[in-house]
């Protein structure tokens, strides 16, 4: 198994890449179209190339981490036919659909390739926290599960190239979902003096005790059968309007709650009344709205 | 101190409330609009109370547990004279403002008012893992502290009566953000098959590690310096279109993701942009919208 690798884009991301491949033994080629980026990791033992055509040239291996998939998609056009034979690792965020794009023009010119979601920031790679998802091809993230092990937990999550970015995604909506909910809460609360740092560690067990309930609604959005004994739709969206008026009535707006209480109102409005939240699933899966 | 308690309002909460009094060995009283909704309890040895002005007479400690606040004001505006000397505890779900008011009418016929926030569903009562909220009257709630252990974990929360409904709703706030970003992540996994029952440990352990990071929010939103080398909103509010973009390419709802959005852009539109996601708890604050 070689043990090169080549890293494209050095930014905040891209440096902690270089950084942890070096750190675990792998020789690295770094390149960054502004060159002096790979200055301080040439002093710890990268090897700079001058034009990214080199940098593709200078392994089977090549991550690629800019800012958008759009760069992405210059850099590889620009290489041509060195693609030919290299695996190319886009660790870039991005829309499954632009995954699946990149995939088609590296297959096309002769190499493969896989794409990645960073669950991580940048002081947290190479470690095992740092989770970062991988899909597109399966030999070729079994070739370099090794080297891409260094980067943090390695997690491959399909064939389909699209996946990767879908996880990512998914993740990152369950994420803002929570910070959105808590900064409500917090909002609300120091209305009357509550201090964040006060109350924190009660939002947290509480939204930890709720979250314990998870796997029970993900069996009742496999099997569509949303009938509960707990909490239907019908008392959620009785009860919601006091979130909204007691916020208004705090001086804390409730911009963050307006479309979850149209959703539940639709949902009873549809007859599901007796269903539980986890419903809610069937009508976001309902189409773009 | 006293043993006896009333329970005034037997649906799906009043009456695990009137059945956690009992079983902890409290001469019960129990009163419902509906009679028969009494009958169940009388025969595991509550005392029946023919009507609300009875029920009241019958003891110095009343529960409440109606539909909404509403109820409870017709109820005690109903009972008059007879609530002097009474501590009034109400249970029934509503804003800080309403707990308000119910304490000024209660306050105002000589009897003493707490208000309370059940963080739970009827099965869990009389567990530890029930938490009910108190505010309020201090010296009510010392008096019936031990009775009211009953029902679960009883937190008093301060002197103002609406700070239980406060708290109540910033937790609930807290628990339908973090349910709305596990409902997108699970809409957008299952449009590529990823059934619920896969992907929730995944966004489950997710979660809790992005939840690990809120006391250092805390610490931002108490200081007001939300300056940060981590994340900044101007990166979050260039990531999250592609949040958006991907939901509706794969056929999901972004209508939840939207105003987070709008959130976002006004907070680096108004010069915050190297500050952190914290910094959204001031958006928030700046008065209804
Ligand atoms: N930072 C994080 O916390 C984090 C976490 C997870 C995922 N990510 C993702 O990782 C990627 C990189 O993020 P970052 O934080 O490293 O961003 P960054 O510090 O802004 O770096 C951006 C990189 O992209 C390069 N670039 C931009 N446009 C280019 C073009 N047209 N051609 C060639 N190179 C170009 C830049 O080169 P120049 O130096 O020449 O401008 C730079 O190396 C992004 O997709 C980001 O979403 C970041
Ligand atoms: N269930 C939960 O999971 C849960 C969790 C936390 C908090 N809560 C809160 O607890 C309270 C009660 O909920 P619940 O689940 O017990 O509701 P419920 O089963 O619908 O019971 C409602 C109760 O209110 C009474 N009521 C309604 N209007 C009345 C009026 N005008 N005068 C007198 N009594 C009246 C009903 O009497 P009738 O039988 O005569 O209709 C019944 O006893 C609500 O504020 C709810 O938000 C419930």
């Amino acid at each position: 198994m070689t043990n090169t690798v080549t890293v494209m884009g050095l930014g905040l991301m891209g440096t902690a890449l270089a950084e942890a491949f070096l750190k675990n033994g792998h020789a690295t080629t770094v390149w960054n179209r502004s060159a002096h980026k790979a200055d301080a990791l040439v002093a710890k033992g990268a090897t700079r190339a001058d034009t990214a055509g080199d940098a593709i040239a200078a392994g089977p291996l090549v991550v690629l981490c800019l800012s958008v998939n759009e760069n992405v998609r210059e850099v590889l056009t620009a290489a041509g036919d060195t693609l030919a034979g290299r695996v190319i690792v886009n660790l870039t965020n991005g829309t499954p659909r632009q995954a699946r794009e990149l995939a088609e023009l590296v297959t096309a010119r002769g190499g493969e390739y896989v794409d990645g979601g960073i669950m991580a920031v940048p002081p947290m790679i190479s470690q095992p926290e740092a989770l970062i998802l991988y899909s597109g091809s399966r030999r070729a993230f079994d070739t370099y599960e090794h080297q891409l092990g260094s980067l943090g937990t390695a997690q491959y999550v399909g064939t389909d190239p699209g996946l990767a970015a879908l996880y990512d995604l998914g993740l990152l909506s369950a994420m803002y979902g929570m910070f959105a909910g808590y900064y409500q809460a917090i909002a609300l609360l120091r209305t009357e003096g509550v201090k964040a740092s006060e109350s924190t560690p009660m939002v947290h067990s509480w939204v930890t005790a709720m979250m314990a309930g998870l796997p029970r609604q993900a069996e009742h959005i496999d099997s569509g059968d949303y009938l509960t004994d707990v909490s239907s739709l019908t008392n959620n969206a009785a009860g919601f309007p006091n979130l909204i008026e007691a916020s208004r009535e705090q001086g804390v707006s409730p911009e963050l709650l307006i479309p979850f209480q149209a959703l539940l109102d639709r949902a009873v409005a549809e007859g599901h009344g007796a269903d539980g939240l986890a419903r809610l699933v069937e009508l976001l899966s309902t189409g773009a709205r």
